[in-house]
């Protein structure tokens, strides 16, 4: 006997760019009841098209929740979708579950958790990672901040969208953990870029270095996604260099408002920066390299 | 029929240290009859009662060895045991093989290079990976530049201590590959700590960060060795911290020459300064941890 | 025959700090009736002494004032006094001038540029520099973005506290400025403190080196006043590390939405950040040189 | 009654580049018996016009020394003239003083030093700041290390080139304040160039900057120099950029070797790499703003 369909909570999902397309489906493949808001409501098509509901705002998206979910591009972005007009907060009942999937600051995911405690609402910042592949492929990790009771609650809707779930402490923890994995990311890269531009410059083909780092201690998934990129200068986007910069930049800023010296990716995020400031379309964070071969 | 002993190439060892007493012990197992000198002659005796001959002086091991190896801790350390009082380039024979593991500069391996083809040696720059375990294990990798077919004639010789080697370019190109794998581990290091030194000020344990970073595609068999070094604050040298503090200013003066600018490196190098600078044993380089935690 | 005092505007002043209490003053001094408020009303208690009427509010003292001026620590106080509970901004009459000497940023000072606008109130934002003791002389500098002439309408009440005033451009010229100024007094100070850990690390007095600096190309009046609490150690604030700290972040911020890649702005906000991070008093920037210096 | 010419000593100068030969020309002026010698002999032509005698190598000119001074571009270049054929060391007399105002490694001023004093020789490691125009002038500062007594002797001499000099400590100590006092003028240009960077950026031309700069506390006669040469992007070399990237690596160099970090001086030393490794034509050092404008 299978449990039906109707036994499910409502879920909503605000926020459907890369990674909230692929998680809107899984949520539908899953039998979960789906309502789902976009900026730009041409992006709910292939949602819509597989059963979810499209609601006129975030608010109304809000109102049908059980668990509400978002994942949109950066602070500003979940500020207005939250707090502007017909913003979603005003709209979540009291016991609902409101899990937020964007990478934004701890700061911000702590302010959101008392405004939602204060209208009855569970709050857990929910950064993934794992990318569009591990969106596509429902192999997300979470990683979660906030009450364990809650996510013990919300496990069921979190399993179908990804494979692992990490409970690291209160609300702002997943934030911050979610930061320092996207430095260490980001300077695998950029160490990496370092290395193919001085090896280059001393006439030795980077396939050489890639040869030598896969059967060497500094191996790494990322780099043997991110290698052939670099060796090829194509930056086609998969987690774009605009957010990670963005990322950078929330590590930095909460490192410096905890007294916490960063050199290295303070030095990094100077580096993406000055891609992101030149570079006219929408590039991978593995452009990095064009510092060195614009 | 098994190969007789006597048909193996006489080889000599200089510098017996956390790499060159597993390397000798390794080529004695395979039946290679060593010749080994060491600074300090101490070292030399657990080789010598494995069966290797101590020579009085670098000359003498060198006028020896059908293939000369040897494996010291610096660019001074290596000139002095080429080219210092009763130094080994005297005493090599026309026709000898010498391959360098130390980790030197691209310049001094060219420059060993052609002093030694003024003798009619043929030399290679062969610096390894795999650290001293990989020693102990036979499963170094060897770097190697200089000409291909001097390379298939001492393979034999490398397999006794290494399971893969690598032919990267005319002499100086094992170094400069050598040089750019060190940084690329010393950034994946360094980047650990600072993303274990931003969660732990914000009060989030470490091990939380570890537990996450090894279900993710940042996970690197390097960053599982150290990882709970860092952790514990435990750093009991496998890689020295001051080695690898000198393979980061050699890959910067490499940078520097070429006009290639390497903020990320340049920046780390620092950390692992000031670690170097307030240090009073030998620790790991996994000590730059002490940046944040002295 | 001299202007009555009463021909002269209403000024009011909110925030009384090293610098807001000078500049009150030196305007009281000039004979212009002051308003003030300070969130601690204790310390508006010299100015009230030497005439200056207490508000109860920000609102309260903006309602009085043909001519407002604030001067507070950071972002976030500007915008608790203007936009808060018995915010300043809404106090402002029609045709008012509103002129901000806080450090902030750009963005802010054009979003506060519109808000007044919509109100009929015209904004100057006119950042300072001087330090306290140009406060107290009354030798300010004022960097100013804005109509030019608001900053001529304005130029009677800055000539009771300042001795020049740049226009620099529209709105957010005179923050840019200012961020951009405080960039090179960091890093200037900064430049000297790496000198100093550098010359006594091998021995040599630090006071050597201030000998040569002072007969040299290298020389500025920044140093000649940082030079001496460097070498004593002394660093009685001045200009407070935290404010330094703060403006490098902001300068830091621009430069990343502007994609301007400042690579040794960023190492410098580093060590700033971890001094700021250990010290557990409140100190001058000159303090930078406990890095080295515990 | 003038001194007669013949009671002055004999000056050798080695090394006629853009501060050799007005250094040479100002002795002849004072009525020094001056001696040359330059790899490119042509150099030397105004010189001898003057009055000078060309010697045939470095050791021939040391031998007609009362005093030697050396003013070469780097430390291979002094290798090359002391202990080449032909070398300067060799033909020094016994009691004969020599000066090197080339700019150097402590550690290789230290090696002269004692190399030297084995011949009866006393050094004074001597370089200079100024760069061309107090050359020029005879307006140079000495940085001198070694003994006081030998200074005494040598004071009329540097007083024909110079119009000061500071004894800083032992051999090596005017090494040690020479790259201590070029990493602030690099850092003091660096931190203009970022700053500059940053207001053209937001659009905000650059004069405006350098006109409040220079009513502020962060003027230096370095940057009144250099400022108009950012802003009109003329880099016609006084000192050239890739000597002061070559002094920036000594500096880093040494503070590698005591184990001083310093972050903002190896952040500033990969831009001018940067710049170096792009430049096509030789440049002043003010070309770091080429990082930004290339």
């Amino acid at each position: 006997m299978t449990t039906p369909a109707s036994a499910k909570p409502n879920v909503s999902l605000i926020g459907l760019g890369l990674m909230g397309r692929p998680m809107g489906l899984n949520l539908l493949r899953a039998g979960f009841p789906l309502t789902v808001w976009n900026r730009t409501p041409e992006r709910a098509a292939s949602l819509v098209a597989a059963g979810a509901h499209l609601a006129a705002s975030p608010r109304e998206a809000a109102e049908s929740a059980r668990v509400l979910l978002t994942t949109v591009s950066d602070p500003p972005a979940l500020e207005s979708v939250l707090y502007g007009p017909q913003g979603a907060l005003a709209g979540l009942a009291r016991g609902a579950i409101y899990a937020d999937s964007s990478t934004v600051s701890p700061a911000l995911a702590r302010r959101i958790s008392a405004d939602c405690a204060a209208r009855g609402v569970r709050f857990l910042d929910a950064p993934v990672t794992g990318g569009t592949w591990g969106a596509e492929k429902g192999e997300l990790l979470f990683l979660v901040g906030g009450e364990a009771a809650t996510l013990t609650e919300i496990e069921p809707v979190l399993a179908a969208m990804g494979k692992k779930w990490f409970h690291l402490g209160p609300n702002g923890a997943g934030q911050t953990i979610k930061l320092a994995m996207n430095m260490i990311l980001a300077l695998q890269v950029g160490a990496l870029a370092e290395a193919l531009a001085l090896v280059t410059a001393a006439d030795i083909p980077g396939e050489k270095l890639v040869g030598v780092l896969q059967s060497s201690m500094a191996r790494a998934p990322v780099l043997d996604v991110k290698a052939p990129m670099l060796l090829k200068g194509d930056y086609t986007p998969s987690f774009p260099l605009r957010l990670m910069h963005k990322d950078l930049g929330l590590a930095l800023d909460l490192a410096n408002q905890l007294g916490v010296a960063l050199p290295a990716t303070a030095a990094s995020r100077e580096i993406y920066n000055h891609v992101k400031g030149s570079a006219k379309e929408d590039l991978d964070y593995a452009a990095v390299m064009k510092f060195w071969k614009p």
